[in-house]
């Protein structure tokens, strides 16, 4: 049971977490903090926080739990508000889908890594954001990461973890590095390809007829490039070693397929083609 | 009203057809045709045909409508097979996802393009194939193109037309070599995105992890990599020359993005990203 959660950046994420735990009743007190104010408002008459402040430094008071998901570019500001006004029992956690970087802005903060500190990141998400695009069920059946450092507090661990269970996410611990390198794979890349793609097609000269024949193969494909644009600026920018290793895989598989166009080789094409369907098959049915 | 069908490949678009056509009392009697004599066995428990040949041939006897909807590759020889074969009275459309590839096959196959035929293409789908992923309103509310020649006898592409507004699709008008830059840009380059990035992460070492942590917008992502592999080598080969030049565009544009985040160039991201996300949004809003 969390007695006072703080919920710094009442957004998608950290809205659907205020409501998880709100439905069952593993929450005393939701205070949210955040810079737009309407949206804080929002929250409130949306039964998601009880009430508001727009300082960390304050939201934190008394607070036994502290979430802050905020975009990655604003982790290092909230971590320096808050670092000497914590409960001295508090516990922080992040939903940041870059690890490197929050651990990078915690040390900077805190100067050195709080046993207190568990960061993690839930792997959900819609193409959407705000506190309205909030759900209590987002979480269900969604793993989260936990990417716990050699400092930190093994009770802190448990009750992060133990957040999340009641919300219905799988916890998994891995290191931050390799957290990096899956999302870079799994989440980075595929946005950067959605991104690209319609950029590249907005570009074109008769766009708006080619957008006319594009069909829901398309749409689908496309969705994650609805995304908030300055949350993907930051990912890239904080995930960018790890992202730009990935990107020049795929550049390497694409120059190849490209290539067998080229050549018209269409075994080699079958052969991609196919590898690709069956890992797709074979994912798609151990998720369902 | 079509007194006699013929259905050359009794799959997911040639059997949506039958379906549609048969649901609004459109048809007479469908005869199907295809190398699988599973498939045409199932085709005619569901109900989708009347009865079947193996030999296109024999298929086209005494049809006033042809619908040819095998993989571009088999085209040109069931436009030979047919070739002489032919009612007078009979109209020959197809469901070839490039054209340049049909009209060549057709040109090679009945020697000159004849009059009655109307290249075309319903912009519909999905990632399944075969006469059991059939369905009766696969084509309401989609596009379907149709690429008339100089040859092309108007009552003829008037009678295709009409068959598919019956359907529920809505018909345009465009060249050929239009046709297949635009699906090129819209749906080519996409599915060549998806199988790529796919095969690209399942032969990385720890592929299994990682596809693990793929969440919901990877699986929209990457849904059309589930596509027929045959089907897709066929179209890359079809279309070569207009997807090369695709996939070109999209490499320069990969380029600047991967080279904008390896220098860290924040506002250059957010304008791409930006971009991308309003063309996006802008063309679900008129698409809804």
């Amino acid at each position: 049971m969390i007695e006072r959660l703080a919920v710094i950046g009442v957004g998608l994420i950290g809205g659907s977490l205020a409501r998880a735990l709100r439905r069952e009743g593993a929450v005393g007190e939701v205070v949210g903090c955040g810079r737009a104010l309407a949206n804080l408002e929002q929250a409130v008459e949306l039964g998601v926080i009880d009430r508001f402040t727009q300082r960390p430094e304050e939201a934190v008071a008394g607070a036994d739990m502290v979430f802050v998901a905020v975009p990655l570019g604003a982790m290092r500001g909230v971590f320096s508000a808050i670092s000497d006004r914590l409960d001295p029992g508090a516990v922080v956690t992040d939903g940041g889908s870059v690890k490197g970087s929050v651990v990078a802005d915690a040390m900077a903060a805190f100067k050195g890594i709080p046993p207190s500190l568990v960061p993690g990141h839930p792997i959900a998400g819609t193409e959407c954001s705000g506190v309205e695009a909030s759900f209590a069920e987002l979480y269900e059946n969604r793993r989260v990461i936990l990417t716990p450092l050699p400092e930190t507090d093994p009770d802190a661990l448990a009750r992060v973890t133990a957040m999340w269970e009641i919300c219905g996410a799988e916890v998994t611990c891995m290191s931050v590095a390799h957290h990096d390198e899956v999302l870079a794979a799994t989440s980075h890349l595929p946005h950067m390809l959605a991104f690209g793609l319609v950029d590249s097609l907005a570009r074109m000269h008769e766009n708006d007829e080619i957008f006319r024949y594009a069909a829901g193969g398309f749409r689908d494909f496309t969705r994650i490039a609805s995304s908030n644009p300055v949350m993907w600026r930051d990912i890239c920018l904080a995930n960018r070693e790890a992202l730009s290793a990935m990107l020049a895989r795929f550049g390497i598989e694409m120059t190849d397929l490209a290539e067998s166009i080229r050549r018209a080789d269409g075994d080699h094409l079958l052969e991609i083609f196919e590898r690709a369907k069956s890992a797709r098959d074979r994912y798609v049915d151990s998720t369902r």
